[in-house]
């Protein structure tokens, strides 16, 4: 099965499970049905055992999913039991200096290993043990280095690109901070972190209820 | 049309919309159809008219939706053409900081009216112009000031009972920072920013082609 043919909205849902797997292996369970999993993340049994049949079947009969074998068979399949998968970061603003602060980036298998800004005030500085070099260093970072993952945490502006600079280094996961909408060639992966649009999309629910159509209806 | 008929992943869907509706009005473009407003997002244009069939019809035959109105009728269904969004913002840390001074927010329309943490070193300072409360006076707070709307950035240990705090005290939209999974209360809106699981999850394009069923298929 190539990976075009698994839906990305299903790879995305893995890591949930994932997580609570462990959290599950951490209270001693053995054995988790899929009712009881997808109640404790919200989502349909249903959906669970449609996403988890694309990577082979894992439930034993009355008696669920095996706790810890799947937790890594989900691992496994997501790449996340090799070596530590290397980032580099650029932005050492504000947000920068959180993403380089966050231990979770770390605890899931996660590095920063190289720091790129492009104010001239932060270049050359140690930040969190990291040096921060100029991004305009990037290209010739990325060539030789071969990270292939990158996170920016740059001002909107600057993001496009920043992003560029990362896909033209061969850089094929990129996390972005920046509210911006930008598209990447198909091979490259591009998340965005954006806190104002989930805000945005929970506003709806604080409002009084939509009262339906209000144009021609057709 | 009542909320609960809405599929909350439209929702979701509908600032993305409205923001690139903006940075189209921004181009000085009036219309736009489904199919460039699709590639400019990366998502099929059925998707779009699928989407916005739920509130109405709004594109004109040959011509495409008409880029501002659209933009406006999208921020009044999610509730956003009101009075700024009241927010109370939990922990101060490294991550809370940034939160504090990310200007997005408060362009988007939200603003942190309350900052609150439990650290005795951080109660009592000013941080951004916040005067920083301790967490123990935050249901008393809520109480009195009904903010509908909270920012949890405290550590994962901590993040259950401050979640727990916020919706006993009537906070019914919740943005979470912290990697746990926890389920509100029907009516209530917890979305996760999870920075760890959105590289988890494009780590699995990093490896090798998965090779597909290895397990008893049936």
């Amino acid at each position: 099965m190539s990976e075009t043919e698994i839906p990305d909205i299903v790879i995305r849902r893995l890591p949930l499970y994932a997580r609570e797997l462990g959290l599950l292996a951490g209270e001693g369970r053995d054995f988790i049905s899929s009712q009881e999993l997808g109640q404790r993340l919200g989502v349909t049994p249903a959906q669970i055992r449609k996403d988890l049949s694309y990577f082979g079947r894992f439930g034993k009969r009355g008696r669920g999913y095996e706790v810890v074998g799947l937790r890594e068979r989900l691992r496994t399949i997501l790449g996340l039991n090799g070596r530590v998968k290397e980032m580099v970061l650029v932005g050492v603003g504000r947000l920068g200096r959180a993403v380089l602060g966050y231990a979770g980036f770390r605890r899931g298998g996660f590095e920063v290993v190289r720091v790129f800004d492009s104010d001239p005030n932060q270049i050359g500085r140690m930040i969190d043990n990291h040096h921060v070099a100029d991004v305009a260093t990037l290209p010739q970072y990325l060539q030789s280095s071969r990270v292939a993952m990158g996170i920016v945490a740059v001002p909107a502006e600057a993001a496009p690109s920043v992003i560029e600079m990362l896909v033209s280094g061969g850089v094929r996961a990129i996390l972005s901070y920046a509210p911006i909408t930008t598209s990447v060639p198909s091979g490259v992966h591009l998340r965005q972190i954006d806190p104002v649009m989930e805000l945005e999309s929970m506003a709806y629910y604080l409002e009084a209820p939509f009262d339906g159509y209000v144009e021609d209806p057709q």
